[in-house]
Parts: structure tokens; sequence; C-alpha cells
């Protein structure tokens, strides 16, 4: 489980939005399983933040979790 | 919900192209949650919007996205 | 909707090779949906288009949508 | 259809590795579509195919698309 | 098998938080089936650990395992 | 079929580890098909060992070729 604690319970959520803020969170947990010092998240983050391509990246990782979340929510649709 | 307020309410769309849409909203979503300012956004979109390997990302996430978009309305078969 | 009028009725095409030129039209669209103006993308186009990199890129971008379209079609079994 | 005529008639292989090789075939269509003049094409591609980033890219580029292929085959099962 | 031994049994994970720990070691051994050295790889760590796009894409190859196990396990549901 | 003989005579695998060397197999089958001089691979391979963002574009090939023979062997789940 590592330091982060439990951080990842279900994959349901009540509408798509909260859907693609979990997509968002998971793409995270990404970075953080790589790079746990929170310090030099920080440190990296406006060098990140700043750059467009990098923040393009950031979306398309965001958009592969999002499918997944997607499809175990049946897409929200009932 | 962040400051964006509600913006994902349904992946239904009306037609492929409308669908084409939603995909460039949640692409641009997903640059916009990594980087809220959108100063910063309006400062380096021309630097952005004026590399070809840049914009090909872009249509990268967008197709990412489209392909979500596009299982849940069914490929707007009927 | 936009400046580009409706250019997306359906994914539906007759034979795979359509259906590869759909994808290679949505992924244009991406790029466009980013940078609409004309001049812009002719401009970069030569520097785009001598550069392996790059092409394989564009490439990788028509893969994914070739990969939608063709689900829609039900791989042309049919 | 463009000047490459008719290439693309059916996603059925025999073989997955006949699948592959199709997979391969649209990965080039995929470069072709952009660049069509074949001796730009003839003059890049050593820098291309001695670049090891680039042939991760291109593999990659093959691997989406034979997943599409696989699919339409149902992963020659059989 | 390689010098790894036997390291993936099974696809099946008891919660979605393990299934991600598990696509975090399948991107890890897709790393070391290129690099198997060890020290190498703890040498090139650093660069990699500090670098924001590298991180970024790490998740993304995480996100990508994270699909197929996610589907392997019917997204938890039940 | 090339000068590589017959290499995929089935995606069909006994374990999900033995699925993982066939996407790393096919991944390579990949980089093959552009560069079939292996004189070339061998050279430069070191520079490509030894680049953490070229052994992170490794695993993401070896990812989505997971996925594929992931779902020919409906997981392994029987």
């Amino acid at each position: 489980m590592g330091q982060n604690g439990i951080w990842l319970l279900t994959m349901q959520t009540s509408t798509p939005q909260e859907g693609y803020e979990l997509a968002i969170k998971l793409s995270r947990m990404g970075v953080k399983s790589t790079q746990p010092d929170v310090e030099v998240l920080k440190k990296i983050h406006p060098e990140y933040a700043n750059n467009p391509t990098d923040l393009t990246r950031a979306s398309h990782v965001i958009a592969v979790n999002f499918q997944t979340i997607a499809v175990a929510n049946d897409y929200w649709k009932s």
C-alpha cells in the first residue's frame, strides 16, 4: 500500500465529472509512485505547469485514466 | 469540483461532431486541471499553437477522449 | 460547431480504406481545433512533413482514430 | 482514395503474423498520408532507422494498429 | 522466464488500489526487460525521478497497464 | 513474411507472464520491422538502454501489446 494509505476504494463515481476528477487523481498517483517526495514534486511543478507540451502530456494521461473509469461506470448512462 | 463549476453533466451528445467537440473540451479541461491560471494559459498558447509537434500531441489527446465519448454514444449508430 | 461547419455526420464508412481516410480527417480536425488559422498551418507544414518523428506521431494519431472508426463499423465484417 | 489506389480491402488476415504485417502497412500509410513524396521518405529514412527513440515510436504505432486488427480477427482464436 | 523468476501469476487483485500497484509493477518490469542491470537502473533513477516530463511518461505507462488490469477484474464491481 | 520467418503463430499463452513475454517480443519485432539490420540494432542498444526516457517508452509499447494479448487470452481467468 505504501506511504499513501488507502486512496482508491472504488472505481464508481456518481457523475462523469467526478469520474474525470478521479482520473486526475489516478494520474497524479502515477507520478507520486515514481517520485514520492512531495518537496521534489513541489519544486518541479512550476517548470511543468508552464510548459505547454507537459500540460498536453498531463491531459493525455488523464484521458487514458478517464477511459478506464468511464467504462467502469458504464458511461453514467443510467 | 474545483473552480470550474459543473462542466461535464453527461457523455451523451446528439451527433458525432458534437461528440468530437466534447472531446476537445475534455482535453482542455485536462490542461486546465494542471494549470488553472487562465493568464498563463493565454501566454503560452501562441508557443503551442505554432508548433506542429504540439498540435499533433493535442490532436492525439482529443483522439483518446473521442474514443471514450464514441463508445458512450454507441457510435451514434441509431 | 465553430468555423468549420458540419464535417462529421456519421462514423459509418463503406470500406476499411474509407474508414482510414476518415481517421486522417479526424486527426487533421484535431490540429485545426487548436490552430484554426490555415495560413499558419500551411507555413509550418513543411517543417512537419520532413521530420520523421513528427510523421510517426501523425501516424499514431491516425491509428487511434482508426481504432474508434473500425469499432463503429464492426470492422467492416459483413 | 488519393494517389495510393486501393490498398485496404479487408481487415481479415489468416494468421496473427499476417495481422502484424498489416499493422505495419497501416502505420506506413499513416506516414505516407502526411508526406506522400516517396523521395522525401527515402531521404529521411536513415535518420529515422538509426534512432532508437524513433524506432520505439514506430513500434508503438504498429502496436496500436495491431490492437485494432487483432479484434477484427477475434484474435485468430478459431 | 528470464532472470526475474515468476513475477506475474494472475491478473486478479482484491481491490482497485492493489490493481493500481500491479500496474506499477508491470510498468517497471517493462523497463527491466530492456535494461536488466539493476545498477544501471539505480544510477539513472534520480535523473528520471526529478524530471517532470519523465514522471508524466511513467504515469502514462501505468495508466495503460491499469486499464488492462481493471478489465481483467471487471472493474472490481462485485 | 520477410526475413524473420514465422515468429507469431498464436496469441494464446499459458500464463499472464508468458503473455507479457510475448508482448516484449511483439514490441521488438516492431523495431526490427523498421530496422532489420541486427548490427545497427546492437550498436544503438546501449544508447537506448541507458536512457530513462527511452526505457519508459519501451515499457509503454510493451503495455499496449500486453493489452492486446491479455484480451486474446481472456485475461487468463479460467
